[in-house]
């Protein structure tokens, strides 16, 4: 199984598929194709938040502002994984996921070099550099990808543990005061439904419905389901990826509340 | 197989396919995962007219404005198919048509109910949910799927008539005078390409190509094919789903007419 | 395999799909279904640019602003590939570009007419007439299509030459004049990124990074990478389709040199 994800829009990763589908038979599964475009941070996000659910596949992970400059092309190995992507850390909270979720022993993420050379464009590597490398790495199997003549070792570590040179993705930490009630975060993504998603741990709202906090000074109701509140209305809760969302209930929460990716988040109740 | 429709957009969907392929390794196929958000009878419309092209298959239909209340989470077995949605009604006009379509006897609509518990977040049961039921369903086959310990049968009824229990979607009935010419009905939804599709049957205009018809006093000709008028003109035609359609040839027909989802419309001519 | 491409949007591809699945057990695998809206030369442009990367398959391909007039269904092999598509020249480019790259010797590229009757629906040949069409040939094979009733030949012709009796799709050819180092061309497509690709040749600008060429007189620099320039600066650059682009590093070309797609472009310098 190889994932593919990426910021290409279309129809550009067709082409990729096509270059995929000539070196392998692999089951081909979308992540997405519209991620937050050349937004390297917004990607990692939604690839640690979606890839983890997947049985051992290669993830193909493509947002690379960096194309066609000697940035280096990566390979990360955790466990039965690998991911494919530019060495700009997307790949990173992603590995690191996969790394503390998988069953038995924590595994490393290992991280190699994948040692392409005149691509035939300097502005498509998805197509002429990452998709052919996915597709080899699948066929030789990701248990025996060091074995493939264009990778070689960088360095391995733990998941809690920070990279030396490969280039790394760190999401802004959250400050909690539970004995005040304030939490200061930070909006990490707004996703398609306007959901305006906070780095601040959802424990700081869990088990307080109908309780009222501020966001920015702005009021709204804990809740546990956006059907809580009416049609319209704000509330805040867990979302599912554990955090505190920012949400309006059939509606818009990011402009409800005037979020919007990166803006500080003071949250008080 | 399975196939997926949401109103999740992007990139949502993909935690879904990654629950069902660690359980399954079915065909997945996209419906769509842009549904009109939140809107349970537009769903219900696009089901109904995509679902009953596949062959046999297990249905994951996840558009829940109720998602971490109290309504149920549905299995609807028709035949070979099976639909797997939360019990709102979305699932049950797809259901209708599967029966009414079928070769030989017309299978009942059989209702069951799916009873989970505990999901990973009140937000999500796309992912905590359905998905890893619909891979059940799928593993287990859709012919035994009553034996699973999580499904319990609530009600069958046959395709023409209502259910006592689950939550039905009718959609409105429009009043169709041949002799007068009149016909009085509804937007039911707007498509991709701007064509608002009524619900007057497309007997109404069929065979009168070149006659001119009012859209709520708005003149247009009857035509088969956008072609038949000029680019940019509006027609009235009996569009792909059986209904008349409000179009504009290379155009939106919604914009042109002035017509969205749950408008009257009163043909007239 | 079975590619698709399309301009239907969504869920109209769904009922394609299903149409296919109950006649064949092919992989399928989207191209696109956004392509610029009945707009065939830009849909011939990305089929042109996607389809020669995949392996063998029958490729559909349904732009098609003339659906329910006369015009006819095609079907055209080039070796062991096969386009199902409208009359209207959208798969002849790719067509052409399957057979110059196809290994050995050059196929022909074989016009076959595909005699649909009676489809259940004037606007929606994709699902009634193409759909079918496309799985039908995948089951017999592409090496045995012209073996189906509703399969005829029409005519042959090598990739070089022009048709007799089917629709072409030729893109308007540019004037290069390298001496005085002008070249006059046009916007053929802009991609997602806002890129504006012209159908000038890459070489016209290849091998001169940091020059300054001016497009319509507006200047800007050629450069290999997006991130050769900083961010919001205009670059001229060979983009992955081997022609002119006239880009922003993360930002939209077509914006800030008020590019669109037809529009007249002249590079000087």
């Amino acid at each position: 199984m190889i994932t593919l994800a990426s910021d290409f829009g279309s129809p550009y990763p067709a082409a990729m598929k096509g270059v995929v589908l000539r070196r392998s038979d692999a089951r081909l599964v979308d992540v997405a194709h519209d991620l937050p475009r050349q937004d390297v941070r917004a990607a990692a996000f939604w690839c640690r938040e979606t890839l983890p659910y997947f049985p051992p596949a290669v993830h193909l992970v493509v947002v690379d502002p960096g194309v066609g400059t000697d940035r280096d092309a990566l390979v990360v190995r955790v466990g039965e994984h690998a991911l494919v992507a530019p060495d700009n850390g997307v790949a990173l909270p992603a590995a690191r996921r996969l790394a503390s979720e998988a069953a038995g022993t924590v595994p490393d993420v290992e991280c190699f070099g994948y040692d392409y050379d005149d691509p035939a464009s300097a502005t498509f590597h998805g197509r002429d550099v990452f998709a052919p490398a996915a597709a080899e790495i699948h066929e030789t199997g990701v248990d025996a990808l060091e074995t493939l003549d264009l990778v070689s070792p960088i360095e391995s570590f733990a998941p809690t543990e920070s990279p030396g040179s490969v280039v790394d993705c760190r999401f802004p930490e959250p400050t909690v005061d539970g004995e005040v009630g304030e939490a200061r975060g930070e909006v990490l993504v707004v996703d398609d439904f306007g959901n305006a998603i906070t780095n601040v741990p959802g424990s700081f709202v869990a088990g307080r419905e109908g309780d009222t906090v501020e966001v920015n000074g702005v009021p709204a109701p804990v809740a546990t389901a956006f059907a809580d509140v009416e049609a319209g209305e704000r509330l805040v809760t867990v979302g599912s990826h554990g955090f505190v969302e920012c949400d309006v209930n059939r509606g818009r929460g990011d402009e409800a509340f005037g979020l919007a990716p990166g803006d500080e988040v003071v949250l008080v109740g």
